[in-house]
């Protein structure tokens, strides 16, 4: 699926409510929120309160994809094709961040 | 672009080097580092503190997609299928949430 | 309660483990994890999908304080002292920041 | 310092402005940048990107710091007082909490 797929995805299930957008300060309240939850994911599979799971990778994925999702609304609020930047960020590293790691 | 192409191209840059994949909390702290960015633009855009900003779009873009290339970064170095995640995303749009908002 | 005091209570409490603290990392993420619960209760008293709640105001307070033992957990385990940092910010107010913003 | 006098201040400063606080999301904004900050800290004194630094110690208490005088701006503009929620914490600390983690 692509990133405008993505978009488009989300674009059509959003229309059919009142508000089809939250405001953008309560977009990205919710990816604060999304965002902790990743987090605390993260420390379920890799910190000290350790719970043993083979749901862990499901747990992130699920998360990732919620954020995504977030990502999307906001996205779309705006009008911003997130293909375009995504491209600008790879541009970005194979320019300026291409040296800035140790090469194999 | 699709979500699996974002993370092919990231594997495909960041397999040049050495270390081809931060650690997962170091990558989560650099998510943290990306959404604080995004929360910075969102408030130069409709915050107290606003400065007019013909730049505005372009820069929620960019922080979004620097977002989503950490995700990706993420995702990769757990075998994270990131296509798959959002699908389940969707459905559970169309289930469980199909009528949480009120409609048109 | 003193700022060094609150260090000094989480200090004691924690004494009693075998791991005193968290890895920074650990700590970090566990912040991440309580600034995205402060975010959904500002959802929930301020957004879109708001809950009417007269518990809102203590539901805040105790994500905020939460936040508080987070940052007292990463401040004793790199032996910093909040006191001596925030008396800091107030200078940076009074000095650099004191024109910031329209006066009264 | 005592939250309630870290407060204080906080208000004393803040009152000579016309908008004496933000509002909740635009003060909940800052706290994730701010939060991005410390986590941007974190990497550089933790993380593969390690920059070696005297300052890590200074520059982790000022990101702390900022994050206290942001919690202290959005419990001032809702009338709450920090001190009352940590003592909560601290008496969840030593009831519910008290046998989570393995002693000495």
């Amino acid at each position: 699926m692509s990133l405008k797929e993505v978009q488009k995805e989300v674009d059509v299930w959003t229309k059919q409510f009142k508000i089809q957008y939250w405001e953008p300060y309560e977009i990205l309240a919710r990816l604060m929120e999304e965002t902790g939850e990743l987090a605390r994911e993260i420390n379920h599979i890799y910190g000290e309160k350790k719970k043993k799971s083979s749901e862990a990778k499901k747990e992130l994925g699920e998360e990732m994809a919620d954020i995504i999702f977030t990502l999307a609304c906001l996205a779309n609020s705006h009008n911003i094709d997130l293909d375009e930047y995504f491209k600008k960020v790879m541009d970005k590293c194979y320019g300026r961040d291409n040296n800035r790691y140790d090469r194999k």
